[in-house]
């Protein structure tokens, strides 16, 4: 392993002051805690997300106005704890209730559940949703069905815009139960991912190989395969994706290309132009793109795509309006 | 070589095709150039910068509002011929000049200035400024004297924002030689980047070496070591930058922590962490920052560190104003 690191046990508490550092005009920790969160607390119902970090710029890169008003930061690959994230629910709400944005892994189910709990003994309104948009596998390493990726980020947007607009909890619930089904995503890997705890990376590929479906922990995917161009990778994933989602004439997508963590943006923009390419052949809309480093995999290579079928004019505009967030 | 590409020739191309679909709202590309301009050319001296690809997000991602106002896009590490650039050059000429920002390459050097003379010969007023801002060596593979790299962004940034003000092109040259001599950078590569075409690394380093003062081409730096800490390596680099700079107490820094490719946010923060621990003990104000890619060297593994010291409150300003770009 080589890593810009001092001690592996301490890269959570140095990266989360770093970055508490650098972009303190737009959040702040909440002292004591692995909380980040907005330097301005909105009168709305206050969006939650978090889990395990190794996945910079999420979740804390998306908090401000208009996305995440916290996220609560685990160590590397494993969930927040309770009390944590009750920390950043008491953080952000304002009287209108709080809303929680979890992927869907065993553990953070687990904890933001008992939050939530306690939370609402507390008498605070929080309710909960689950994002589980990566269709390479039902049930893996940490997950009961299936595991919840980058798509997550546009939950992120789209929920906060609404909520910054001023829809209720209720209404946002109702919001994110008919958004979320309408995500998919599937992953690549070149390589695997190296927690600095552990040392060496969590799987390894040969300088010719290739696994299609790997999760964003390392969780194994569907294929392990001999490399591919750019557009045979888009061809395979557009297949799988094919399955789930309607890839027919005049259907309308919001398109999400996001690096794994270690794949440059040179890459990242071909593989978009492949998507865009064969995408347009089958007379499908892109009405909304995003390229980059989103939801990593600490330094693992790859790419993950994300299509997220526009079902609405409101979605639509929630993915445009501007925010103000490190990482969006 | 493990890229996500097709053709090795053909990676320009393809990723400016994608980069110019995902960003329409804010750039186009100018038909049959590889010069990416901002969607409005506002009545202003006209900023343009570009060189070899390569560098993603640069410049291209830092065009729009309040930054650049077109980018020259070479192929990968290769300058732009004086051709394409005169097409940026009028593109965003509005009467009041253009100013061209050139990295101190050889090669870029000759074509921006061939480039400079064709557009004055029809009556079109251009200056140009070079940034020269790495420290490590001196003459190197492509450069007489220092090397132009990351510190080149943050030039970007305050004569954007001078400009889009209303300074004329001659007060934004005195400003660029003000502010030039006052940045520096100093690099560290944990790896090589490997140039498509090539299919391999520029060059290599074993598992447990870095290189202190690497290019962003991979040219050679002064000092292949064991590989340290964090901490150390933080050392090492303000070592050498204090030898240019004063890091004496009280003095008012801009710090840009730069990403140079496949080194995941994680170090670049844990490195920044460090940067700003040390600079407090030496009682040095950080009075702006900024982690991220900006200057990358392709897939290359690695850190920059750019300090601009801020003699002028109008500097700060700049850098702290609002743009409009993909990147910054």
């Amino acid at each position: 392993m080589k890593k810009i690191i001092n001690e592996a046990g301490n890269v959570l508490e140095e990266m989360l002051q770093g970055f508490t550092t650098v972009n303190q005009m737009l959040i702040k920790r909440i002292p004591e805690t692995s909380v980040i969160v907005s330097r301005k607390i909105p009168n709305q119902v206050g969006l939650v997300s978090g889990g395990g970090s190794g996945h910079e710029p999420a979740h804390a890169g998306f908090v401000g106005d208009g996305m995440l008003q916290a996220a609560v930061c685990g160590q590397i690959f494993t969930s927040p704890t309770p009390d944590q994230i009750l920390e950043g629910i008491k953080a952000v709400d304002s009287g209108q209730g709080v809303l929680l944005i979890v992927k869907n892994y065993a553990g953070d189910i687990m904890n933001f559940e008992m939050a939530k709990e306690i939370a609402e003994m507390e008498e605070i309104a929080v309710e909960m949703v689950v994002v589980d948009d990566d269709i390479a596998v039902e049930d893996s390493t940490y997950t009961q069905g299936k595991r919840g990726v980058a798509g997550t980020i546009l939950v992120h947007k789209i929920l906060g815009a609404a909520a910054r607009e001023g829809k209720s909890l209720s209404e946002l619930v109702v919001l994110a139960e008919e958004l979320i089904p309408t995500i998919h995503t599937i992953g690549v890997a070149l390589s695997g991912a190296t927690v600095p705890e552990v040392g060496k990376p969590g799987f390894l590929l040969e300088e010719d190989e290739l696994e299609f479906g790997v999760g964003i922990h390392g969780e194994p995917g569907y294929s392990k395969q001999k490399m591919l161009t750019s557009n045979e990778i888009v061809e395979e994933m557009l297949t799988r994706l094919e399955a789930v989602t309607p890839l027919t004439k005049g259907k309308q997508y919001a398109v999400l290309v996001n690096g794994l963590g270690s794949t440059p943006l040179m890459e990242q923009y071909v593989f978009f132009n492949d998507v865009a390419t064969q995408l347009g052949a089958k007379e499908v809309e892109i009405v909304f793109s995003k390229v980059g480093d989103l939801m990593t995999a600490i330094d693992m290579a790859g790419v993950s795509l994300t299509l997220l079928e526009i079902k609405s004019a409101d979605w639509l505009d929630y993915l445009n309006q501007p925010v103000t967030t490190v990482a969006w």
